[in-house]
Order: structure tokens, then sequence, then C-alpha cells
């Protein structure tokens, strides 16, 4: 019989411990994302894999906001994040600070997840950038990115929901470059 | 300039399409799932990646249902689904139909997710089973099955949420059964 394991078993650092820790190299950048619901669910993903950053952009919500904290579970207190008007500006700063710039979309060009080529013995440090529920990533985005990234559907909807998405395309960015 | 596709440019399937494809050899199996957001969300996820069903057991909520239909997003029309009072006699009928039965969970002899070993080749079919959102995966239904996955994660919180867990190890079995 393989046993559940208790909240104490899994051995989770505290706040401060996750602070020192050393992170996995990715940053979550928001675009105008509409529901603060999505963005605090992006911080809860980002506490789990223990990520750089998230990078919120124009009017996408910030915390303190009871909607992010309803699905952010408190991991708002863990995850370093900022704030920027205008998403052009951010991704200046990410790219002068070293980040290579991937916009998480459906794109004529995209390279479909499963086919990323990156490899922990770079040392490169990526931010994936999610865009509005509506829109998808804004244009100034779109012709400032290095890549695009597109989840492969077979589905009968236009796509997946951007809690979801970013799980999606952090995980396989994270088994890559940390597991 | 890489160009966003417009939605028929992506050429989904028509729900009667989707309907008579041939699916990603996965079911949802959500056991005592609290939220009908994310059993919602579990539809969309379904749809997008071509999944045989959704298994709703227990008090999970049932389409039609007003907070299903919020993050479904019409997908309960297109994925099959059934219900069962009780999560046992759900596992019980899966195995006769042939699906390997897998708890996502945190657990003493779990496999982490990047180290499965799942092959296209077997034909096997899989019923990823999520637990509820405090108790997570049932007791009884953690007797029952083949091997528990596990999702690596290195943050402060407990666990991921229901439909990130959802989505991210179902794209890990459509990675590897589909793609």
């Amino acid at each position: 019989m393989i046993k559940k394991l208790k909240m104490e078993e899994l051995n989770r650092p505290s706040v401060e411990a996750f602070k020192e820790a050393e992170k996995t190299p990715i940053a979550f950048v928001l675009d105008d994302v509409r529901s603060a619901l999505n963005v605090g669910s992006a911080f809860r993903t980002a506490d789990a894999f223990g990520c750089a950053e998230v990078v919120l952009c124009g009017f996408t919500a910030q915390p303190p906001h009871r909607e992010i904290m309803k699905t952010a579970l408190g991991s708002t207190e863990s995850v370093a994040w900022r704030h920027f008007s205008e998403t052009q500006t951010a991704l200046e700063a990410l790219r002068t600070e070293g980040y290579i710039l991937v916009a998480v979309e459906q794109a004529d060009a995209s390279i479909f997840l499963d086919q990323i080529d990156i490899d922990q013995q770079k040392g490169e440090k990526f931010a994936l950038i999610f865009g509005n529920e509506v829109e998808g990533v804004s244009e100034i985005a779109m012709e400032m990115v290095d890549f695009v990234i597109e989840i492969p559907q077979f589905g009968t909807k236009h796509s997946l929901n951007i809690s979801v998405s970013v799980g999606i395309v952090a995980w396989e960015f994270v088994k890559k470059l940390r597991c």
C-alpha cells in the first residue's frame, strides 16, 4: 500500500528559506492578463516550481488583491514580483538582465513545446510571456521575442486556460532545467 | 516577425469531428473534487488534448452546472463524460475496460513525473486520478491504483492547484502518447 505524505513529510521550505534558495531560471511575464484568479494561480505555480519571479505588466492585477489571494494561497509572500506599466519596458529590462524572451502563443513560426531544445548546462534564463485571455500576447511583445512556443492541441476550443498553460510550459522548462 | 494565428487558421475540429476522432488514451478521474471551476477546467484541458473522457466521482459536480460552464467554455459538449456515485465502482469499471489506474498524489512510493516510463507502442491507456482539494486522492482509490505519480515541487505551499496539475500531468502523457 502506497501511503500519502503528510504536510510535514513533504519538507517544504519556509518563506525565508525559499527566498534564499537557488531559483529555477524562469520568470513568468503576464502581459495584460484580465483575470486576477489567473494571476494568483501563476504565483502558486511559480512557488511550486521555485521560479525566479513573476513580472506583471499593464493592467494585470497586482498584490495585495482579494482574487489573487484566493488562488495564490500565500505564495505572493514567497515569490519575487514586480510591475511595469508597459510590457515593452518590462521586456527591455528582462533582456538587459540576460533573459531570453519567449512568447507562449499560437503563431505561424512557433516551436511546439515537445520540440524545444534547452539545456541546463548553458546557464540560460527564460522569460515566458503569457498574454491576455482574449487578445493573446500583445503585438509589441511578439515583435520583441526571441522565439514563440506553442502547446500542441487537438480540441475544439481555441486554447487552454492561462493558468493551465503557465503550468504546462513551466513544467517543461523545470524538467529540462532542474530535474 | 512571427504572426499570431487567427481562430480559423488553427483548424480546430468541430464538435462532431472531435467525437469521431481517435482519442489520446487517457481519462481524467475526479475523485470528490469540490470546486466546479476545477471540473470545468479539466473538461477544457481534456478537449485541448483530445482525451478519451472525464470520469466524475462522488460529489464532484456534473454538467450542466453554471460554474463548470464558466471554465469549460463549451467543452462539456465535445468531451465524453460519465458519473459514478462511488470512486471504487468507477475504478473497477475503468480497470475492466483496460485502463491502468494512476493516482496523482504526494506519496512515499510515488514516481516523479519526469521519470515515468510509458511508450506509445504498448497501446496502453491510463486513468489519471485527481483527488479532493484538501484531502487529496481517497484512501480507497490509493489502495486500488497501479502506481502513483508525483509532480516534483520546490515551493513553500503544499501543492499545485488541481486544474494546473491536470494540465501538467496530461501534457506529459500527451507528449509521450501522441506527439
